[in-house]
């Protein structure tokens, strides 16, 4: 097959699922409700109304969490480069949470899209939104740990902007950052490059990010120990590409929505069918109870700092025992397998020897998680 | 003089250039005041008192509206490109002015940094803020126009992000763009390279935009035709680099805090000082007859499709020729004249014979205006 039926056939897929995505996302709401911040249905329901058919290009239309290109400059000598690019803005409340704040977050957050697309992520952007009458002393310590994130991690913050809006405009403090970095090989990856017979890897356990926070919320007086899982995972990708290479097909943060919806927009965007085993899925005992008692699924559970590794079967053994090196990968677990059939679903065998689909989150049980 | 001797020696000035900032920028405030996002004096002395020195690298310590930086890619052949990366938040109010809306003003605003750093704009980033309760059919026309915005000017939105807030606790929508490039050649440019003899030329008429979203308010009852200059002005920056190549000493957009604030760090930056014409600068009848009544200066008035250029003396009627010769330059003028002494000042002569001292601005007389 040459160069350009590759193309032309990759974008005959792109359009396609772009086409089944359209008809399975409807946008019947006349204003914006939290469920559209949530990483939910209602989410992709607003994209795929509003954003993404005016915004439509190859690039975006592929909806990884980074637009990955090759730039080009004929200036002097032809030179290219394939680059990733990405941005995410943080609106979490509380702004100092266990285990980070908004700043730190934010760092992490953006390195980590970058890292899904495997890139070695470079430079970052800041922009921040200030509310009139915020204090520059918390301004000052959250900047600074942004500063310090950002050092640890090996990535410089550039370029940014700050603009300040009117008390009761803003909620103390949002951020925006974007990201850009180079590719660390030519394969092509994406949600949409699953493989029947893949193993999915997950690096350890779930829920964590969302329940710290929804714990730092003043309103439940729930005791605990739990602290976000936010870190930077550029390091631990690099290891597992190092080890697989072409063998990894897709890599993805289960952020917003969490593994369930993480999942599905893979499975999705596949066009392949991923079943879970409920028992490697690991959770901390005080995840799941803190979940229990709120009646909330820790698989739509955000996370700061899990992945989801899409790995061609005879490479996953050793992913799995690469990412078990990492101080990031301790607790990684195979937890599924992609198959052919039936196409664009999630089903789970549950602990007690049932079988359970999966779905996109539905709804927003915890608004404002990032 | 080596490549090394040169990098050193820029080190230094910058180094040089960041200490005396230090000196002249105090953060004594406790709180953050609407003055801290005008672009003037307040803007500066937060970003030299907090972020500055928390994120300090020698990208961002220039302080330029663009990042501007050469990757290496070394996987397969060594390849270097010179790029440049941008970020900005947008909380104008209202949302929707004569002349454009919060989204084209994102798309414009963000080409415009990159078009000043010399690059030729390529791929932005979409980030935005909703507040819950927001129509989502103004939404839909604001998404529609930034789009169009875009592809008019021909550069693609490829990634982006949304977030959604509690009612209350945002202005209906904010939006950050950030944006990468490829510079159109290898000359250094930046608000620290103006050369005694460097003319200062002005694009057009100044103030329409800061005067435009002022009246957009409803609470002034003042009847206008003004319209928002908003545009995006790479093909302009084209054009003359086309001219003039490397001499080309700096572009800079006068956006917040308006063309005094913008010659002022200019001026601060190469430690130069530069002196206007007065009735050389173009303004419009109708924008300087509401700054009358208001008792505004158009020179501290945003504009958001002019920029500055310094240019070398015996360039600059060329590049001003060229500028003319462009939609977005047919009003251009050469406004002032740059000079050793006295360093890092800018003056102006004034229609009825005086020199007056133009200053960043104090204060924020027109908040959120971006």
């Amino acid at each position: 097959m040459d160069t350009h039926t590759q193309v032309s056939g990759m974008l005959e897929k792109i359009e396609r699922v772009r086409q089944a995505r359209r008809k399975k996302f409807y946008l019947r709401d006349e204003h914006i409700t939290l469920s559209h911040g949530s990483g939910s249905k209602a989410t992709h329901n607003l994209i795929e109304g509003i954003f993404a058919p005016a915004f439509s290009n190859p690039l975006l239309d592929q909806m990884d969490d980074s637009a990955v290109f090759t730039l080009t400059q004929t200036s002097e000598t032809a030179t290219a480069m394939r680059m990733a690019f990405t941005t995410d803005t943080y609106v979490v409340s509380p702004l100092l949470f266990p285990g980070g704040n908004i700043g730190t977050l934010a760092v992490h957050g953006t390195i980590n899209d970058l890292a899904m697309a495997g890139a070695q992520p470079l430079y970052l952007s800041a922009g921040f939104i200030l509310e009139e009458g915020f204090s520059i002393a918390e301004l000052r310590k959250i900047v600074e740990a942004m500063a310090q994130a950002a050092q640890n991690a090996g990535v410089a913050i550039v370029t940014g902007d700050t603009k300040v809006v009117q008390r009761g405009k803003a909620d103390g403090l949002f951020i925006n950052t974007a990201g850009i970095g180079i590719l660390r090989d030519n394969t092509l990856r994406g949600q949409n490059r699953l493989q029947a017979g893949d193993k999915i890897l997950l690096n350890g356990p779930i829920g964590d990010h969302g329940i710290a926070i929804m714990l730092a919320r003043e309103a439940l007086d729930i005791e605990s120990t739990i602290e976000s899982d936010s870190a930077p995972l550029h390091t631990l990708v690099a290891r597992i590409m190092q080890v697989a290479g072409a063998g990894i097909h897709c890599m993805k943060d289960p952020t917003r929505g969490g593994v369930a919806t993480t999942l599905s927009e893979m499975a999705m965007a596949s066009e392949m069918a991923i079943v879970l085993e409920e028992s490697a899925i690991p959770v901390r005992p005080e995840v799941r109870g803190t979940c229990e008692i709120l009646g909330l699924d820790p698989l739509t559970i955000a996370n700061e700092g899990k992945m989801l590794v899409a790995v061609a079967e005879d490479k996953a053994e050793q992913v799995l025992a690469a990412m078990r090196e990492h101080p990031l990968g301790r607790e990684a677990a195979i937890i599924g397998t992609v198959q052919p059939e039936p196409a664009a679903m999630v089903f789970m065998n549950t602990d007690i020897g049932g079988k359970r689909v999966l779905d996109m989150l539905v709804g927003d049980p915890l608004p404002r998680i990032c």
